[in-house]
């Protein structure tokens, strides 16, 4: 993922590696990258996305993605839930918060409802459905923190959750 | 904040501006940063940094700071006590997340107690001390979401506070 022409090396007056333009010494920081997005029920029913894209296509996931700039993370939430459900939600707080320091990811993950009827599958989603949670396509979850932020609905947290004991770094089976 | 080689353009296959070097066609996405911080009481008396560095130098201010890549939100922020006050930190959970979208930033503070005794001014502080709470500085914070986690805390709010409702981006006495 380095640009051809970046080198990674410390730049004057710096502590750390950074990514740098060898032709014009412009420094490419990397920094972690917020993920937005949403358990979105509906009397006990959550809504999955099939992704039409990769990484993971044809796997269930959340509707969430990057957040952008100018938003704020509940906009970007809303955003996500469009492009990928086209559903329009109501967010009822925050339900977890997820550290994914590998891949350089922080998630941010709502609790939400549909502010009004309808959805269907946006250009990133191949189906769009709600599953009563005995129907949920456990082993065709598209990444192990939708199988996290399920589980951590199902059981009613309140306070948020972090990364599973197990599992400090959000590793675990990606 | 443009660097000198790059301008902003649709780059192809996109849907909006971005940063592009016009030497080498890298796109320098910007993405919104995150701040992890804390507010660390002890017996009541809240951890406050006097900032020797600019942006608000002189000004107080909550152990916080930009979160890395290759760490958890939680490493974080016990980083960036250490570098600002010395301090050892133990979490006792999530206080608040603040989304300040005119500048790109989602704010992630704990509530935090000392780990162990002992805090002293870090390189990038001239002064470090625990204030009751009515001896806050108030008119000398560096920020307003320092007032904002400070207020939250004070209200033992267990929830998330999302932004102070007059203030839904973040802006306002910035
Ligand atoms: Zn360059
Ligand atoms: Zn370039």
């Amino acid at each position: 993922m380095i640009p051809p022409n970046f080198t990674r090396r410390i730049p004057e007056g710096e502590d750390r590696e950074r990514l740098v333009c060898n032709d014009c010494g412009y420094i490419a920081y990397e920094n972690p990258k917020i993920v937005v997005g949403s358990v979105v029920s509906d009397e006990g029913r959550i809504l999955l996305c099939r992704r039409a894209i990769e990484p993971r296509r044809g796997y269930w996931t959340l509707p969430a993605g990057y957040m952008e700039m100018g938003e704020t993370t509940e906009e970007g939430a809303r955003r996500e839930a469009w492009e990928e459900a086209r559903a329009r939600l109501a967010f009822d707080g925050i339900l977890a918060i997820y550290s994914i320091a590998r891949i350089g990811q922080v998630q941010i993950i709502y609790r939400a409802r549909l502010a009004e009827p309808g959805y269907s599958p946006g250009p990133e989603s191949l189906d769009v459905r709600f599953f009563a949670w005995g129907d949920i396509p456990w082993d065709d979850l598209a990444f192990p923190s939708v199988r996290w932020a399920l589980r951590a609905w199902a059981e009613g947290e309140t306070a948020i959750a972090g990364n599973p004991p197990r599992d400090p770094r959000g590793m675990d089976g990606l």
